[in-house]
């Protein structure tokens, strides 16, 4: 969606979760795992990632639950436990629920062996992968977690979409500096911004995708009408193949180790009854076990140093450092208000009035 | 180099190993290290990754080894040790020798834990990375390696070399078909396509890398000369904010997590007298702790065999699955004979007589 203030209404971060899990809860989701569902879809609101919030609470969650898709009250239970590595079933439920008992997993396992590993498999789209690799920060650890996802993605010399926009996130522990937070999808760009280009009618790079024959295309209908992304990297002249490859071994991670659906085989969050099959990926593992902590963290800083203090390329005014974008939304976000777009803010409403609750007030409307 | 028939000379495969040990022990390198060392540069050329092989033995290794810069007899030891994770020193030797045996103890680890992971620091060049995740498939593993190298990646909006090409590798063991062997650089290219483009005369795509100023360049000239490579992307429209994301997680755990050199810190192997302080990280997963491995095989080959089969992009002929250019090389040159470019050759005849001993055949010169 495109970010004009004056499409979105304001509505302050804690007053948002607690509407997030009041609305889950309605959908009889225990409400031990809508604090943790609401937590991770305002996180995702509050660090910019728009697309990854409030916005697809009805569509990819309400909705599936609602019809029966997924499973409100999953039985999570681990299907391996072997040293510092398991395997986790996420019985359809909310990939939430289950990809944060996963990293806690890590954690646990990080403490005991220096790294813990995980897969879940049968589990649901996630939200943002940034927020379970962050979950490691807190402990004093390095967090990785990876999820396959729908296809989206044309592989290099094809012309269907095979791979989801599969999401790496790696976040390190820092001192003075920001914790460094890589969250990125393995395609150039997200669909979403293929789609906002289409509604501005702009042109697009022909760098980020390709029409139905597979060829690069500068025309962002031809993308999503039988077209498809391409993976980071391009067409293969410009190294996409790399990306491909970057994405496919995200899907062997999630999909194929941990016995859940990989390529097609991963189904659309809004469009099918069949439970979607996404599998996840996530590790833990403990600085202490090869550097002190403190240490660490002040090597951090240099790295950020360096990096913040290299000379600029000409016409632009800063080097950024991973993770530090939405570092800085998500202060300006919890001092003003969490951003939602004024169309899912009205289907929210909707739904608050469908159940009989009062909405939160909004900042300023 | 360029890849013309002419330019080169082909030699058997265990006679060039035999020939690169035996020339490796002329610098004082113990017999069992002169072993692993040549195993992994032949596998370089073997796998047709020329850039990594024999061409450097010499520049990146023998010429170090000669004036004492590199350590030929390094004392390898454990710094830390907990768990399924361990740190480990290479005390300025062979990167090889150094990251050989980190994977050997990962195996080890992960046979027990399930997982085993660890870091390499003050090392050297280690050739491909490829050949050390490759060396958990033979025990039903999937291996990971990254590491850290000289700059010569430019930052998104900086326009000064930071990163290196800071490869990463991952390899997933299949049953009927081929491994899955990603191993790529985090750079669109490799520095070694610039210089071909430059000696031919000819542009290059401007994704590839940057002048002086940072800004996008088709004349690899000035890549080469004050400018740099772009970070997988290209510039930030084509999202080489995201390659350049990459790269620094790389040399975060290659580099500052191990306590070895990060950033401009790494040094180029063929001009300073000092430790170049390069570092690695290694991971070992034991198939087996998540799902039974012939399951897990029979599923690969499943992946694999629906990519192939997809539907070709417009003018494509075939869809390739990671590793596969390379295996089908490493199967050629294993009959054929190894390409050696000529000039290489004859820089390492004249280390023959120089050291008093007899070269081998060359298949038909």
């Amino acid at each position: 969606m495109d970010m004009e203030a004056k499409d979105y209404v304001k509505v302050p971060a804690p007053e948002l979760k607690l509407f997030a899990a009041k609305l889950l809860e309605k959908y009889h989701v225990p409400p031990s795992h809508a604090e943790i569902v609401s937590d991770i879809l305002v996180a995702a609101d509050l660090r910019g990632v728009e697309s990854h919030g409030m916005a697809r609470l009805y569509d990819y969650y309400l909705f599936r639950l609602e019809k029966g898709y997924m499973n409100p009250k999953p039985n999570l239970s681990m299907k391996k436990n072997f040293g510092a590595t398991f395997l986790l079933d996420g019985d359809n439920g909310l990939g939430h629920v289950a990809c944060h008992m996963a990293m806690e997993k890590c954690i646990e396992l990080a403490k005991k062996y220096g790294v813990g590993m995980g897969g879940v498999k049968n589990s649901n789209h996630f939200g943002i992968a940034g927020y379970y690799s962050m979950m490691a920060l807190q402990e004093g650890m390095i967090g990785i977690c990876v999820s396959n996802s729908q296809p989206l993605v044309m592989p290099t010399y094809a012309k269907k979409r095979l791979l989801g926009t599969n999401p790496i996130s790696l976040a390190f522990p820092a001192g003075e500096s920001r914790p460094f937070v890589l969250d990125m999808a393995t395609s150039v760009v997200p669909k979403g911004k293929i789609d906002v280009h289409k509604r501005k009618e702009l042109t697009v790079p022909r760098e980020w995708g390709a029409d139905n024959l597979g060829l690069p295309t500068d025309d962002p209908g031809k993308i999503l009408e039988g077209g498809g992304l391409f993976p980071l990297g391009g067409p293969a002249e410009t190294a996409g193949y790399k990306g491909y490859g970057l994405s496919a071994a995200v899907d062997i991670l999630s999909g194929v180790l941990t016995g859940s659906s990989f390529l097609a085989g991963v189904l659309n969050a809004t469009q099918r009854p069949e439970p979607c099959g996404v599998g996840h990926f996530v590790t833990a593992m403990h600085v202490d076990a090869f550097m002190d902590l403190e240490e660490f963290k002040g090597r951090m800083d240099q790295f950020v140093e360096e990096l913040r203090t290299a000379p600029l390329a000409e016409g632009c005014d800063h080097i950024y450092i991973a993770g530090e974008k939405e570092f800085a939304r998500w202060e300006e976000n919890m001092k003003e208000g969490v951003p939602v777009h004024k169309k899912v803010w009205t289907q929210l409403l909707g739904l608050c009035s469908q159940h009989g609750f009062t909405p939160p007030e909004t900042v300023s409307s």
